[in-house]
């Protein structure tokens, strides 16, 4: 129970980086800030530094984001996603074009988050918002983006409808990720995540509740070149 | 604990027949069938045989429809919605129309027993099949007869995003009503109920999980002359 | 990722507003402003100054609605249901008359926010509170005016049995709307929900919890002229 | 894992009869027969058959009702409620008056297996029908009989809202038992049940769901002399 | 939409006080005071002032109790269970006795509500705390004091087995609170909700989570003389 | 209400195929079985006899598979996985190479209908069965066919563990399919289900309970050529 | 698609047995029955029957049963748990006492399932019935067994009580396992998990609902030599 | 209601401590902090100040510490896992190898909880973390420790995969507690629970949501000498 003395016994104290993961899975590892404290994300930030792939940040909130800022003053930083990157230049996009839908302005944060994770996952991404179902031509406009895409992310609260309806337009899948956004029985986002896995129209895949960055992640991977 | 002597007696051991209820509301009282015995049923249709005003058994399986044809041999019947009308003939069609859309061949029987509920309160009534969102141009094929409703109905299990979709076209109050149609986190229509609660379009009025005699009175109650 | 130029092409970045929804459903759009920064909501306030219809903002909290003012100072704004208006009179009322009821005080911001939008929307509308049915004789002395309506709005919590007791005393649809009043096992608004969604009297249509301004809105769908 | 040699073994080897509750407690166990096998109820049967006190059995079916009368064919045998009790006859009534409503015909066998339980722990009860909510008048209609009940018991399923109009109305404590009658979102009774939690007006002790046994007993403990 | 002009009036536009309840009911109205205004609170505290009968302020947060003492400065307020009393003197004991359970330290507040309420409802009272049934001595010690009860009330949260335990005791019913007390999986109370429900032995009443005002209501009911 | 005149205007009364759905989406129509009598599905097997793309009939029992059989005797019937499809013979396979998983021998079922689906819509499959995590030594002989797939399919029910495990050995996108397989607290599918919802390893794609027809044809639009 | 041509093949086709479990884990595997069909219960049988181990074949209907006793005639077979084991002779016991206590009759098969699993994974065992906690001198009565016991099993549904109180008796650890038993809102056994879960008294491990294999097989590991 | 006299009547009124416990059971009371006031904690401090037995405060917020410590300074305090132990020195480790594991970097503090019980309790005991599933080359490094454990601690929240893992690679007993760490459909750990109580590999014993105390007392429960 004495105290650690060395940076790395510091950080092992708490954490084992999986550097190996991008030769494993082609997709580097990124870090879940919800539950850490910002000594420990300072700490990480330092480890990584110097790691050749690109280390995403998520649910970054403010003292997350300086302590992590403090180690990488460089890192990009996306306050309404809550999403930091290092280093902060996306690699040079390849693959299939990733298009993310916003259905609401509220929905916002978390398509950010998908978009940004896919961008920095390499792959050529397009953000479209507010296209709900309650107006209909807004998305059929889109149709021809729509039809370009090699997977669509669709995120939506309230009723969760939309990604039914792209799905029915477009032969490329879906990920649909449901949002907490709603009144009181969307019950921050049950409703949504129930609409999407039992959309009528096949080749939806859904990802968890405003789970943006799974949502891109995905993506990339349904993507790749 | 002796048997009542009297047919009146034994109908009064489980039932207080609400006769008064077409004056008091306007609309006649319904029979709901299950739980209750064939014989209580058929005591139940001896006793309205007389009534000036439509009764109508919901829910009636085949014992309960038999028992119910025994006393009045000619009440309408319909076996796909489990519905029976005494007497068989809806009174002359007032009102506003009532168009009622299944989005798909499984929601049949709820729709059927909301238009027929709704014609047997005496609306002009149209019924459309097989216009889920996963085909959109086949409800975009039906919006002159939409745009001419008084109030829309829409039966939908699933994903339920029919009505969302539904309501964003039409000037019209929209009835929703779940039904239990789907594959496991369906759970049996809460997933429809949910999102039809949810529906990003206001409008939306959501009636209980098949409940299509309630879809079917609402929409009489709306489309009132 | 450069900032947008123009506002026109800053509000665009986050919301497609749409204007043409009067004309297509007869009713105006209205601004949800969960999920949405105070800068986002003076920019949709500047872009909707001049436009000929009804803006409602809903759901507007101190900052919202402080954003909102600095744009429409002379907007109406009600603290109690945290709902704007724009432009503040509201059109002249037509249509069949909405009665709202607040079962008690706590349900009396939903069932303002329910009498204010159909208002807006044009109907006439009375609102009458604390006629829970643990007291009976207080929703029997209004009856006169419950059964003049052409509609009636039923806000309550907690056991959410008014909705029943009314539609049984009157020929006019109810549309009720659960509110998230109420001790443990009424988990904000869900046990009232489910009552009402299992009105014994045929007549009730559900909208979602504390979602005042749906059942507004559809009260004056179903009370259009 | 011999077979035992014995009735009396036999009997021990699943059950641990209670004799001495009658004596502990003021009031007889019960059998509750649902996972017992009829041969198992026969062994029960014949070991009550000289105790002094009442014996019930609840929720027997058919197979478990006909190995019981093989052992005590005097028993009495309610089908409606599937209660048998032993000996037939009920003690001498004592204590306050248990008044029993059933709202509606489906929820009559869960409504006699209250009646009966507390008639068979000695006390003087009243059954009344059909006094759902839908129709005030009715249980208005039976006010003088309400307000002499030391206690009232409550039978209904769907919106389960009887309880509160009725809790409003008298002084004597309600017992409200909640019923699995209803539609989709009754959820086999859960919904009746929340809105019994719920009741707005103070008085009411909510039992199980179908639980007219506990109910009935719980009333009986009310209304002791 | 002007402001009301009288006190009168100003209380009427958000509460409908119901001081005939007393007479009709034989048990005075309780004010809840979540969801009311500190306001909106002192001007009822007003209201009751010269009013023969107790009136009880429950759930009274520090705001709530300092407008209410603004107007009752002598009223009874205890900090624990958040309530107020006025006049602060309860009425003469009378009926049976009324033995209020806290299972741990942490039910103490909901366990003294229950106790206080039935003691200003007019009954005698005991209070009994930390008999959990991890030590089942400290509840059979108090045996004697338990079986003296008319009603026993027993307050618990976590597993909520106590209620069970108590009943399988005593002659007496039991009015059983599950609180809001545990771990995760305690579900806010959900669970000693549920095992109350299903008490293996009969004679437990249950009330909402938390409610303690309730349990003391239904057990000044139940003890009445 | 009368007979409709012709084979076809019988089928346009409960069904409105959707042929140009393979020219739309590129992937061809399925024909959802349950909800459908044997006669309905009779009428659509003689409509689509002629049709030039692949037809599948999910979820199909004895009664519906003999009905499609009487019209299309040819066609392909797997009744492990209730699986019918028309042609009986699956076109070319051509893309990605899709591996489905059953994580237990009572998975079978689920997963043979996702391996069917993505064959008959063209991709080459390989189905590998008994693969739980509770033997990981299972899994891992297995790596190398893992690393040659496009996209893994994993069908697993109690724990659901199977897709977490797979995801952080593989690069390509996982389709995880909840079984309702398991004992109480599996909840038909439930707990499975969250468990994928929640895989801590990113790349999961969910689809509804049992539902291995999306999973099969989500499988089939990410491996496409 | 091809039949497979050897038992062994026939037999891969389903499963990968897992021998080396024994020798891995040191206990050895189970058959799961539900989902499989007899013939594959019949292979499996086959292959083990000159396996050195003990195999249990857990929640065999009928029919399972009638295969496996087809291939090993010799095998034990409990009907009330379900349960078959080969070879029939349990191994000699050793380490710790296993106790497993039923609350109620209808507890009885899930009790036995743990006890004849422990039993046949190599412990001492002793198996009592009926001691619910609505009699507490019945578990009272055993404490000087309970004392004895390296572990207590406890199989309890309705209020699943009994493992707190147990707890709260004894210093060694209990394994609480809730059964389905019991009335509407026990929900299946989700009560009684819930109640167990949240026991006041520290040193409750809990199962599945009625997971009688998996709690015998834990107390087998806890009470290992 | 006039203030109790003594410290040892203070105590009194909400408290009853259970000194005879290590007799008993053979292991101290904890004292849980939530829902008690620093006052009662200090009182409570100071009354087993002279205990000769280990006494824990768990959940202690810093409120609870710091009146804990002013009584009690020397006392052992962890900020982590809020967890305090009097007096600060463990008694000596006896019994079987307690192994802890913590599946990520926020399941820490639950995991310390678990461990310092267990050490208080007088184990010896392991700490490892960040061995989630994601990384199986993580968990596997550490067999040989696993292997040696006499029962093992997981602590894991989103999927709560780890313990199935572990429990298929090991012969001792797995102690798995969930946490609620996680995204949305985590549910607080609900997700977690739900695959813990399903785990396809046997000897899984689950306590509550994040109940790091009661994981660690059964882990010493199991491993006693």
């Amino acid at each position: 129970m004495t105290e650690p003395a060395s940076p790395r016994a510091a950080l092992e104290a708490f954490a084992d980086l999986d550097h190996e993961r991008t030769r494993r899975r082609g997709y580097p590892e990124a870090i879940y800030c919800p539950g850490k404290t910002p000594e420990q994300l300072g700490m990480i930030a330092a480890a990584v530094r110097d790691q050749p792939h690109v280390t995403l940040f998520t649910r970054a909130n403010k003292d997350h984001a300086a302590a992590i800022l403090a180690e990488l003053p460089e890192a990009f930083h996306d306050q309404e996603a809550d999403l930091l990157a290092w280093p902060a230049k996306p690699p040079e996009a390849t693959g299939g074009m990733v298009v993310v839908l916003a259905a609401g302005t509220s929905d916002l944060p978390v398509a950010k988050e998908a978009q940004l994770t896919a961008c920095y996952l390499g792959r050529p991404t397009e953000l479209v918002v507010d296209v709900g179902v309650a107006g209909l031509h807004r998305v059929l406009s889109r149709l021809d983006l729509l039809q370009q895409a090699r997977v669509v992310v669709v995120a939506a609260g309230m009723d969760g409808a939309l990604p039914s309806v792209v799905a029915g337009l477009v032969a490329a899948p879906v990920v649909a990720v449901p949002t907490s956004v709603g009144y009181g029985a969307a019950f921050d986002g049950l409703a949504a995540l129930l609409t999407m896995l039992n959309a009528c129209a096949p080749g939806v895949a859904v990802v968890n509740i405003d789970n943006g960055y799974g949502a891109g992640h995905l993506a990339a991977q349904i993507a790749t070149p």
